[in-house]
């Protein structure tokens, strides 16, 4: 029997990896008067979710789908946790 | 005296709006062989270090930073945490 898994994935450029898009919201939050503010960097943020019969093999579906599509594994790290499988996921603001 | 603090902020389309991206996504993992996946959502994840005199003030901050700059409240949502005020927020693999 399978499990319905909800999956939050985080995807973030490696430390060693320039991230122009962090720079500009960081001079974009300088102009608006953050000047306390340093060190942005922006990553992806992907909720799905999955069937499988054990959280162990969600995860390591994950692993793969991250390797294969989700990550770029020469320039990004990626972590994903599993939430509650039965209420769905919600993000409230 | 100000104390520095790592941010993390999560900023997702809300549920009623159309994700693309999202549906890209899904039907690029059913391609390879994950037709187990569903409701892929695509968000944005920002990590930033912020100076503030209480963690209050830090996240009265971010609340203004992500209605102005990092979200469209309009179309989206966000949330934040405040991590470890002294380590760097590190993310593993």
């Amino acid at each position: 029997m399978t499990q319905t898994y909800h999956a939050r994935i985080y995807v973030t450029l490696r430390p060693s990896v320039l991230d122009p898009a962090g720079t500009a919201v960081q001079s974009g939050l300088k102009h608006l008067g953050y000047d306390n503010v340093e060190g942005v960097r922006i990553g992806k943020y992907v909720e799905l979710t999955l069937q499988a019969g054990t959280a162990e093999e969600a995860e390591g579906q994950l692993d793969r789908m991250c390797d294969q599509l989700l990550a770029n594994p020469v320039i990004e790290n990626y972590r994903f946790e599993l939430v509650d499988a039965i209420a769905p996921a919600s993000v409230s603001k």
